[in-house]
């Protein structure tokens, strides 16, 4: 039971779309991460998702929309719903999910992380 | 599905200890509150409980030790864990539960609120 400096997990790494555990509670993950470029359309069958963003900002988008979420925003991204983040310049975005969560949900992509470490 | 930004929620509201819920997923509430003062020490018996500071610091107080948040750190205080948050000046934070958690554990106090207003 230790406290989490968000800025100090940041620094810690720097490849993008590439989430990194940073806490866990009631079967959920919180993780960090860094976007940078467009991400592959997915959706997630039985997992509602959070983005918060911490530095800069990215535009989060749905098939009939896009939502531009910037340092001091979240949004949730209900179950079933298709998203893709895309990020004109890197942004540090915090998740919050259920720790069972796949990353790009049923899709396949180079993109893909199949484990997340834990920093 | 619309974005949330803090300082906006953050505003809507002055008083102490009465968090409000803005964001729900995976049977999970995210709240913002404000401290001001010592709280009530108690547990919740069910439920992990995350705090995350967005402006200001405070001190986590356990029975054994106290950790001092500041802006962008967060903690995860495991079930069962007996705590007390206590802030000398006004601190924002945000906080990431399980929906059906009670404010104050079993302990009945004048600073409880039973049902959770949500901004």
């Amino acid at each position: 039971m230790e406290k989490v400096n968000i800025r100090e997990k940041l620094a810690l790494f720097s490849d993008h779309w590439n989430p990194r555990v940073v806490g866990e509670l009631n079967g959920q993950h919180v993780k960090l991460v860094k976007f940078q470029g467009e991400f592959v359309w997915h959706h997630h069958a039985g997992e509602d998702e959070l983005f918060l963003v911490i530095r800069g900002s990215f535009r989060l988008e749905f098939r009939d929309r896009s939502v531009t979420l910037s340092a001091g925003e979240f949004m949730v991204v209900p179950r079933g719903v298709e998203h893709r983040p895309v990020a004109e310049q890197e942004v540090e975005v915090m998740l919050f999910e259920p720790a069972q969560i796949k990353h790009t949900g049923d899709v396949e992509s180079h993109l893909t992380v199949h484990e997340f470490e834990r920093i």
